[in-house]
């Protein structure tokens, strides 16, 4: 029998999935169908989501990575981001339900809630989100809340590799970093005294600044100066990852901002995109989490003394809190103006460019 | 037992739902999987449309809608607005799949087509796309394409009254159009008149224009002249009608008019909202078709030869073809500044307002 | 002369507004114009968000507002929604500017900062951020950091009436909170009272209940129970005012509450209307806050150590600290389920939809 | 003088740009604000896009392209295609006017009209846009309509190499596409008359097949192997584009294939990803300008008899007759699955990589 367009769909099945509790309780609701259907494209989108980091993480995973597959990565990555933008936007649609409309059945779902999404707490596991890392909610681990049968996958994919993981790994093994011919580090933090060197001597040197404003540009070049030695010693970076203010291993960090700054050479430009593609699903996610904090409290208000045990209350704090590629951010810390970049050596150069060049 | 997200949204049945072809024929297309959620998240929100398009029928439906129920209907429309708003955004999701990732798969898909769509031929007839307005495909009817298990439903929508048919009547049974205090409509012309007339002495009396510049803003003129007489005779305006260039009953277009004017005060408010509703509604219809065009363009580019019958050639004269409310974006060509408007009597005015002005 | 598209848009003056710093100082930098071009789409929106908040302000501050101009400036205020649309959006754009090409001219734009945006701040004035509410930025008022030039009229802006002054004037004077035949507060405290007493016979009644989860439902029960009783009685309601926990009057609070749950009454649908509105606006600001600050994070990075008196600190505290409408979020709490809805007697009823009707 | 915010972004003379005629003429009509701020913001995107552009124009049209210079040109087509969403997205806010609104001033504005914008016209000019494919305006050519002052700078921006030019060059310049070890061309020739004959042999082979059915299926064949055919040959490749129907020249058209093939390998996945952009920008040109026929058709409404010669007319026209890179959406009849794609030899593959993979 000839495949036709609701048989591929599935579309008698799927459109049997909305089921609305109000109905069953006599006094159907109309808004409910929209909360399920809201709910129900994200549970869509997030299996897609799904899908296209476990072929991230399946080109990525290995050993080594072939130039090839950092451009096939790149393309999943973006493709995420782009359903990042519909998760997002189609908040509207659900903020059409009025606080008054979600009444007339909100009481019906109780104790179901979404943070039971099994797929949701996949996605944040296997883009990295650490367990240490978690907020907790009624002092419970994420676990709690979830369907006994929906547990096994949610935590096969937090100790399964996540893309935090591999792409620390493959940052770390990059290897122009430091050659015979050119230790970028070593440069790097050569240029970067000497330009420090040479602000303080400007601030110094500035006669008809009046004391206070001197020394309040020398306390800011200060920070700035402890900001770039906190990096530039091995130990004192190891310690502030150990105070979890920092994520990435040292060598990672190192490579990536060497693709930072080295950014258009031919070899770098995926693993620079991809990077910037990283950066904008940890921002994107974290929209979406505040869009959705707002939205519940347009939906629900506030009760007096909840303090912080509540859901809302947790959704807000996991805005900034569940955010995975935070060292990327702050990477633009470190990066320097072009006019100060150390000169690649052209035996460099050429290997970071293309065969046919030759 | 108690209820969870996952019970509650029936995911274990919605998640089940996507089963690509390609990987039971043994070559699983990564991209298979986007083609079908983008396909069924469409789907749920087509089911939303429909439910929200009933809706509104039900509340506009019968001999007199209350003016409470006007305000309904708008909540109802304004959400639909927002829906579209995903339907054409999501279009960037799909097409981060790229033409050669699609060949991957794309001949498992025959001989479905999401011409088979019976809840998108369902919303076209609940909206009021008439079936002699319909282009055919393939010299074939619409029905012709549909599951046969599918064509009694879609025939139904198609049979029961239309948003168009009840917007219609409900503007035709508009209450101040015509009364003893006020004829707007006899108002109108005359101001009409009196503008045209004005218009014509001016471009007549400008002796510093060269006679060619004359000639051609006479037949501009003409051209306006001409525009409006054909809604001032009841009958010219019934044969434009017979021809297909305008669809809406007389009653209602004097009383569509009248709304656009007069649209702030209180009553026509509500009303005039609704009419606007109306029109974004279609012409997010159209963006999205055209959207989808070229989608389709870029997805499988073009034979030589195929001439008017292909799918993507249908599709392309659909954005303009099943219009539904072009009507109302033609009313705009009636319109006249705020000056030359006949002013409202009071004791009219004060029907327009709330009682408790009393 | 006849006006043609670029004399009427003073293009050759708007067109000359972009002076690169980095062409000035002999380094252009491709980015700059994009720096520049951005910020000035900002402005000119801004300015145009200030001339709708001025039209809403001279519909609605007067010692009445007609019903008519009610709608009026629902529309002004839709479009800044619209408006609000666009300037979140448009970040996106500002985003493909990467921080090592910001570097190329960020130095030489020092030491001006987006801080000094008067127009900025004149619509927060405008829309009713009270100076103690203010965050203070480098222990200074807001009107430090600005050009002197800009400081009256931000100043005017703050010293005027606000949007939130004149809604909450507006509201206040609602006609139909109280009068003989109905008063809503009275009838809605008897059947919250009545609901909560049901609610915690409930509780109480559930002998398979743990004792733990009992206790744990009497202590939710007993917060909800609380949270009324805050509003119940308005020498309480007062002390949390005075606490800065609410900022609408009482009155004014009370007819948004009935205003919220009696919305689909004709006379009450546009007041409910724009309550969303303000609703939406707060929401968006906030949300246009904090893509900002994540912006910002990946532009600059973080230094180690400026600890709270950052710039970026500053924003990303704003994002809560400076929102207008709270209250409105808040009014959520206090709906009850329709079944439970003082029932409206006929004649007011009556007095809440259109004279027509008689 | 230290730079402030106000003085770097020129905001007094900024915001000194916007003189609304109806001010002048002593009825000011407040939306006129929106509709000079709408357009301003577009002119100063196009000022924007045009700098993008030249950045490309310098990349790329040179006689030959660095691989890093692809990367950077990527860059630059990726945020135009960012700021066309702005552009088709603001279209949102000039539609919160309403043609009643409008009429306050429209007719201020006679004769200017946005046929007027020289930036846009050289945005068409330097994309590429070829003088003979432009429609006609009242039987004039488009410089017709431009101020005098503008036309040195529309007409250079016509004159010079164009994107389209300077693409069409570079793939031209690809040189992959024939040596001694590998011919793509004919590789792909055979591989695609085997898949024929073989579709060919699998119709008539259908034993099943009600004759219609076969015809029909046979017809369907000859199209597609018509379609090949048409390419394989230079001479009626020729032919095709003296008839308007190709643009690109064969080796071009040849190159641009072998990258759509191709894509993965490393040294082609910017070159895909530039002409993904191509498409992706001329595909939001046709949007936008399709948006704008209909928010004018909402404005302005329709005359009757003005048939081909209105401005409304010509503008939806131009939706699709002033497409530029058509070609490239074309090139997808003319993909194969991959299981059909001519093997690479390794030697050209290792070729295809980088340097360091040695």
């Amino acid at each position: 029998m000839s495949l036709s367009y609701g048989k591929y769909l599935k579309l008698r099945e799927l459109l049997a999935c909305q089921e609305p509790e109000s109905a069953k309780h006599g006094a159907p609701a109309h808004d409910e169908l929209l909360f399920i259907v809201t709910h129900q494209t994200y549970e869509l989108w997030f299996k897609q989501v799904l899908h296209e980091l476990d072929a991230v993480l399946a080109l990525m995973g290995g050993a080594a990575v072939a130039e090839k597959d950092v451009g096939r990565a790149l393309h999943h990555l973006e493709r995420i981001v782009k359903i990042q933008g519909v998760l997002i936007d189609q908040i509207d649609v659900l903020e059409t339900m009025t606080p008054l409309d979600f009444l007339d059945f909100r009481n019906l779902l109780t104790p179901s809630s979404g943070f039971q999404s099994a797929q949701f707490r996949s996605i944040e596991n296997k883009l990295g989100l650490a367990r240490t890392q978690r907020l907790r909610y009624n002092e419970a681990d994420y676990e709690a809340s979830l369907d006994a049968p929906d547990r096994p996958a949610v935590g096969a994919a937090e100790r399964a590799p996540s893309l935090f993981g591999v792409v620390e790994a493959w940052l770390a093994r990059t290897p122009f970093v430091a050659s015979p011919q050119f230790d970028f580090w070593q440069e790097y933090r050569t240029n970067v005294t000497r330009m420090l060197d040479e602000d303080r001597a400007t601030i110094e040197g500035k006669a008809q600044l009046a004391p206070a404003a001197q020394r309040a540009q020398l306390e800011e070049f200060a920070r700035t100066r402890e900001t770039f030695a906190s990096v530039f010693d091995s130990a004192r970076y190891e310690a502030l990852r150990a105070a979890g203010q920092r994520r990435l291993s040292y060598e990672a960090f190192l490579a990536a901002l060497m693709i930072m700054l080295y950014r258009d050479e031919p070899i770098l430009q995926n693993p620079f995109r991809l990077l910037t593609a990283l950066v904008t699903i940890d921002e994107n996610l974290s929209l979406w989490r505040y869009r959705h904090v707002l939205m519940v409290q347009r939906m629900i208000g506030a009760k007096i003394g909840t303090g912080g045990s509540s859901g809302q209350d947790y959704l807000r704090r996991t805005v900034e809190a569940h955010r995975v590629f935070l060292d990327l951010f702050n990477l633009s810390t470190y990066l320097i103006p072009r006019s100060l970049l150390p000169r690649l050596p052209n035996a460099l150069r050429e290997q970071l460019g293309f065969r046919r060049d030759a």
